[in-house]
């Protein structure tokens, strides 16, 4: 087996401040009990597989920077493997214990829905085998609804019903996947649901289609047997002009509206407040308010810039606004949600918001 | 009687295109029909009473530089007088049908909240004489809740009940004047519902409250006897940090969840949907699809500026957008919404979008 | 010879604004007088070659969505060739005089710089005969320093010598292209010339060398009997956080504290504009009145969005003000400047503003 | 003598981070030596004279929110007089070494020039014996010359002749002002100095005026024997739409277009930065590199905001990017400026950076 990072020969140690060792935790200390709960229980991270493993430095002026010495194979099942087998000696040297992953990270699409499928259940195959081996669990899966061309003009707010249709089944096969891999959440982030111009945009529908797509996402997951969360990523725009879930308060009127609020929860990324005109803080509060605040996507962008960045969340005033939060709404991790039904959110009925939201299967990313 | 403005002699016309006088309409003429009905009945103009005649011409960095015939007088109660007969002298001159105000710009305030209500019912009367001499009616009145140093911290948000107290009272004096001066509309804008920092802010608490205020308003309005449109005024900022009334879809959302969506429509401005961060004819088609566009306050912004600066809408594609949202709609102004009862915008019960608000208040001002 | 546009049997002609043609100008005559000259004077459109013939439609979310008939051939050398061809039968069917390119857009990069300018020759002396064949002269010619990975932390910037020099070779040959091709200016963006973070950054040092490199390539392109205008397009960012070139202002203080003045040019580009917080009438503005407004690019952005989208200007305003501040400075094109010596921008000695720029090589391009 | 300030009987110390009182220093402790210098030395906090002592806590939604026990006699020499008393109090107990004021500030304008300079003289005799008794020092002096309705459309870049005059003798008095205090500093903030719309403005002419009015202000500080640092304030917009000195390389390229470079430096606030769309460390570096970092004004704005809020600057990480850039350059305070001829800053003619400018009269202000 190759071994893809041998400067670590077992795993990142915490070391104290004091170390030199650059790869070493000077604070993050695992197993310490910080208020009651280990250090690792408070900060569920998980490593994103496309940032990580499949990020390649790109940016609309330049190609590919990264030179990385896995999944470089010119046989598309020899490279899924490759980068696989890289991501969980990462995982687990990092000592992190939770990744996420949308289905055409791991398999390259292929001509056919049904050949691509064919090839996302093989290397969810493998990835479980990896999971139990390190004990690195999933934390949530996703459908890529934005790479392909067909969804330049929206997955599931798409004029074109094939695309809608496309899309559907390409986010039945993340599900099972996520159910395969025992992933404690679902994530949606509709970066192409939104629009370009207003001059050839039809908003009631699109917006409808929009909440007809996801009632059809929950049915099948309830269906399917899945126990996780359901989430909504949240974001203004980029790639389109103009997103419809905005926001948190703008995706939470959203699931009112159509009779989807007791179904999903929210996955609020620093990056994506901010591009809206909040502080990280804002749209945290604004979910954890309305029982809302499933999961933190901890990436942040740059207050110059107008896209984004999704830098490390190195800031701590955002890093401490972000943990008050958590820890007012009685933690994001005091009940596990995944693979286990009597902590799946329950279906609220409240229209106001005061829920304590604990047991979302909430939890923090980087990636 | 003063007359304050003597260079018209009876009032502005229509001259067409080729017109020498500065004093002229150009395209707009009143009584033209156009798509079936009179420019004057798609386009309800109306001059707010505070940029017109209570303006000053301050700014952050500078005091007042406007310096105005009326409004002189060291005694209130005659500065009161020779204002509102500037206004109406103006109004009617001008050729505009409607006007508004908030109730601290037609009365200055006193000491007790009883005298100034005083005052205030006194100058009402006045202007109701004023309004059925010219022909010119109320399109909206509302209560001026931000400018006394009482506010600072919010109105119906503050956490001083007190306080909340007190702008109750003013509401239900400001609804009771519309009400005297047949207003088609009472419109609400919480400048100040909202916070300068989360450090000190409790949002769940502060957003229940305005919930409360909102409920009361509206109950007191019904009671009252008042058969225009209740309606919201979104911005996302200035002078709050941040305003709970941010935008049109997060009002929407706030009225879904606290049982509100059936009282309230809003009046969207186009400097404050471009605040935050979408164009003008976003938040107008945002409300227009839930059955919500109100009226529209046509004061735009600058682009390269992050505070409101209340220009004259004199850009064509945003007017343009405006229009062909009103037109899809069914028109702003088949109905009267005031002062009859068969058109006063009904209960609806619906969720989700699909009603068409023909028969709200709507309209535009300018100032 | 293959035909790419078959849908347009010769050219593109003025049509006026009644016709039902959707391939015909409507307003553009290219023959008309207006103000004492052409339209096809007053206007010296260009079309890019990058994003009207190598344009993909990929953007940071997804990959290539345009379907070209050209450019599609395994070997590099046809398919340049096929591109090469249908940008002329482009160029010459939309009747637009004038073309410009990146030295990357023509000719594919090669494992050795050596090898890659003996293409880059190859394509150019085809480009010749294709401009003599239909008359489209070339308006600049520019090199590109930002797509390859060996640019990703500057190029004339860069901490390492080597890259530099690569930079210096590449813009050697592309300023050998321009003149070859008769280019009445060459283009400088340097959009990597700048920085990701201030923490690693030298930059005082990075702005010694930019200034190195500007007096190098001026220096070269004298040398070389280069008789067109040197043109620096400022930008304040994306891909870098910030660029050095950050607006009209700062690049004209650059030029001035390194003693450049009398060398370069602007090329103001309207969406570079707005997103360093001016309006595009303020950088041309500016640029004007120092005697530097040398060319326009004429792509806007939008105002909710904070990165270049390179729209096309379909906004009457900006055009307006735009042939305003052309006018006033005497117009673009009362004299051609390439090929002609005695129109060669003048070096002038003077540090305050006054000259009236007509020499300048000023044109407006759209892609 | 009136008490303004009971609850602090002598001065603010430093009780170190445990202390239980909430007027003590915590980290800040004066005559800690670090890296070789007392922290006093490295930061020569001031205290500005109009924030702290005339701030109303009015916005453009609200007027005067403060209820100080100073400055309420209606007879304007007896406020002025209990105003600067307060301000000496404050000052010396707080323990902070320098304070900083307008014209404006200290003496109300009477009806003529001549009548408010006599009270201006005045005022400045009575600062001149506080600062005598407190050891306090004046940083730095500077003109209001954007409040009065005069300067509207601008002071220096006025249309009007007479309000340029007015100006230019404004600035007079308040040198004078600044010699008399023995400030170190005199600064030049010119917030009207830009335009609202470029349709009615004459950039080069209102540049042009700027830098007469410049050259004028030199000439005149320096025949007056004023030895210490002109600084201008770099500022973006508000209250003008765009103001001339928009950010640091733009005033720099201003200094060195009309040959004033040798005279000025930068006064660099972190809030004027932001607003110009860079972060405050870039202004402080652009400034500094170019030998010209005079002085820092530490108040920060919010991110989401585009407006000055001139908050506190609570933020470790632009604190210590600041401190970082004071470090590198050798320091702000090895070298007092004022009222000592051989630390003067010299006139450098050299043209590009490289000047330590570790003679500056630079330091730092809150307010």
């Amino acid at each position: 087996m190759t071994v893809y990072f041998p400067e670590v020969r077992d795993r990142i140690r915490y070391e104290g401040p004091d170390t030199k060792n650059p790869l070493a935790f000077r604070v993050y200390d695992a197993d310490r009990i910080v208020a009651g709960k280990k250090m690792s229980e408070h900060l569920r991270f998980a490593v994103c597989f496309w940032h990580t493993m499949r990020g390649t430095g790109a940016d609309p002026f330049g190609g590919a920077s990264f030179e990385r010495p896995w999944g470089r194979e010119s046989d598309p099942r020899a490279a899924e493997d490759s980068t696989l087998e890289a991501a969980f000696e990462f995982f687990s040297k990092l000592g992190v214990g939770f990744w996420c992953f949308h289905d055409r990270d791991v398999a390259t699409p292929e001509k056919t829905l049904a050949e691509t499928r064919k090839h996302l259940d093989r290397v969810v195959k493998k990835a479980a085998r990896f999971q139990d081996e390190t004990g690195v669990r999933l934390l949530w899966g996703t459908a890529n609804l934005f790479s392909h061309p067909r969804y330049t003009h929206g997955a599931a707010t798409n004029p074109d019903p094939l695309v809608f249709a496309h899309a559907a089944a390409q986010v039945r096969g993340a599900i099972d996947a996520t159910i395969e891999l025992g992933g404690s959440a679902y994530v949606l982030w509709g970066g192409r649901e939104g629009y370009s111009t207003l001059l050839n945009t039809d908003l009631r529908q699109e917006r409808e289609q929009l909440a007809s797509f996801l009632h059809l996402a929950a049915e099948y997951a309830r269906e399917a047997g899945f126990r996780g969360t359901l989430l909504i990523e949240p974001k203004p725009m980029e790639p389109s002009k103009h997103q419809y879930d905005f926001d948190a308060a703008t995706t939470l009127g959203f699931l009112r509206e159509f009779g989807l609020f007791d179904r999903f929860w929210l996955n609020v990324e620093a990056n994506h407040a901010t591009l809206a005109g909040h502080s990280w803080e804002h749209d945290l509060r604004v979910a954890s308010i309305a029982g809302k605040l499933g999961s933190l996507d901890v990436n942040r962008g740059d207050p110059t810039l107008g896209w984004d960045t999704d830098q490390f969340p190195t800031d701590l005033y955002d890093a401490t606004a972000a943990m008050r939060v958590i820890l007012e709404q009685g933690g994001l991790t005091t009940r596990r949600c995944a693979a286990d039904p009597s902590t799946r959110p329950t279906s609220s009925t409240r229209t106001s918001a005061g829920w304590t939201p604990s047991r979302a299967g909430s939890s923090s990313r980087t990636g």
